[in-house]
């Protein structure tokens, strides 16, 4: 992947709030949002994708039953030029797993601070007991640039693409 | 589901291009993107969502071996207040099954038009003989209005809500 590509797909996973995300739901696909931030173990190997659910939700079930899911991240209409059709907007399916970490893990706290950074008003939410931290780590990633532009990303040109646009 | 949320409802789903597409890909959850449109029939009591596919895209061999989906739609940040928070978006999760419409099939004229009437640009592909027209037949549709107003809403609700908002 050229410089120009992973800048690109690096400034779509770090310019989004919000991502797609598909869970297993009684054996069929579901579809619904999350809010999403990244984070980068202190070596900037390591990449994760950071959430905090309810129980309540239909897809913390989903991932409590089977941890296996996708997040979509696509560029919003406006940060590319009007006129591109949606088709060729620039998006990034990464097929991930979910692990629900316990608050007593040592990961728990720098995956919360990382979310909080992203979103403070969530803050009030970490009070509640009902409230996990979820950590998706990669397996892969299909990254469709534009037209007839979809590549195949590694998990580590994906984390050095994140790492690289947050320096 | 009273009148301001069913006007809500309608107005997210006809006033988007993109969806997130859940699949189920080897077994897995798969995430992709597609652009779509609705189509009611002439009594306006059969929705149904239309898009057009590459039998080269992943989600087109997911849908082939497995037509059950799942379409999430979302509004945009702009299309509510600036002061929403990303989780509070309105967006709505439409569990579908996938059908690929034959070309001969009498549903395949009404069913391109409405599509080509949304993404005029398209109309090239339609010459290609690896493009399908793929209906989604709603099976139900979990309704996000806001923060702490999640509903079920029944395929009839979702119909009416489109119905009303294209007239």
């Amino acid at each position: 992947m050229d410089v120009e590509l992973s800048r690109l797909l690096g400034g779509i996973v770090l310019g989004q709030t919000v991502a797609a995300l598909a869970t297993l739901h009684a054996g069929d696909p579901f579809a619904s949002m999350i809010p999403y931030t990244t984070w980068l173990d202190a070596g900037g190997q390591r990449l994760r994708f950071v959430t905090h659910v309810s129980r309540l939700s239909a897809h913390t079930r989903d991932m409590l039953e089977s941890p296996r899911v996708c997040l979509l991240i696509t560029a919003p209409p406006d940060d590319v030029s009007a006129e591109i059709v949606p088709q060729a907007l620039p998006r990034v399916s990464i097929p991930a797993v979910a692990t629900f970490i316990d608050p007593r893990h040592p990961d728990h706290d720098p995956l919360a601070r990382a979310y909080l950074g992203k979103f403070p008003h969530a803050a009030d939410w970490f009070q509640l007991g009902d409230f996990s931290i979820v950590a998706f780590e990669p397996q892969s990633a299909r990254f469709i640039a534009g037209f007839a532009r979809a590549l195949n990303v590694s998990v580590a040109q994906l984390s050095a693409a994140v790492e690289t646009a947050s320096a």
